[in-house]
């Protein structure tokens, strides 16, 4: 293995590496049950401000803006523990959900539907743990 | 909202989203302790094979190949559930992780090492969960 691959595995320097659109793939698992609830990015400042507040920015890729995570809906999610991956290209965040849910859409978690295994890929997608926690019409005006 | 974001998020139809580079992100949990196990990325193919065997297959972003989960280390993941998230452009896999580990550096998860919070970004990282459980130099011969 090269000097510089064992460095980002084994060394305690953190050296996040951004895509090639400056982002980081995040996720955020609820640190209790471990439930993921959600896959969002992260630009260099949104994890500075992540580590420095203890509260998660992600970096909306649709929108193309820095978002503090609960802003509007105040579905804040409060840091336990970041953690960095092998390669440091992704990280795991267990977090506090603080309101009724992560989910834009209403739910828990933004993961609401299984896809069915040993069928073919146009199988219908199956609810699970889908209920709505939160009127999204009201939360977000 | 638009009738096709609407369409994507409380569907039952599976429309897995692929980026520009044809891959989505793939989280991998282990089934029993919800610890992130390692964050990847399938291509069409990859997803494909994962739902129709139970057993994961991955991309690989620098081998640029299709690559089944285990098969030089004999590690292979176990699909308990896979589920899609809202935007459908990220999956979660639940695993029952075969074999001593995850992680290509020996360890269960690629997730052992902690970002301290309330530091700059340029505090040390710190070991977490970092034992070593196969030695990596006898399984990748």
């Amino acid at each position: 293995m090269a000097g510089k691959q064992a460095d980002i595995e084994e060394s305690l320097t953190f050296t996040p590496k951004f895509g090639a659109d400056g982002l980081i793939t995040a996720v955020a698992t609820d640190a209790k049950s471990g439930d993921v609830l959600m896959v969002g990015h992260m630009n260099e400042e949104a994890l500075r401000k992540t580590i420095a507040s203890g509260e998660v920015w992600y970096y909306s890729r649709s929108r193309k803006a820095l978002w503090k995570k609960g802003e509007t809906s105040g579905h804040v999610q409060r840091v336990v523990e970041v953690r960095i991956d092998c390669d440091q290209d992704a990280l795991w965040l267990k977090v506090e959900q603080q309101g009724a849910g992560a989910c834009h859409t209403g739910r828990r978690s933004c993961f609401y539907r299984v896809v069915p295994l040993g069928k073919s890929s146009a199988a219908a997608l199956e609810f699970r743990d889908a209920e709505k926690r939160f009127d999204p019409a009201k939360v977000y005006k």
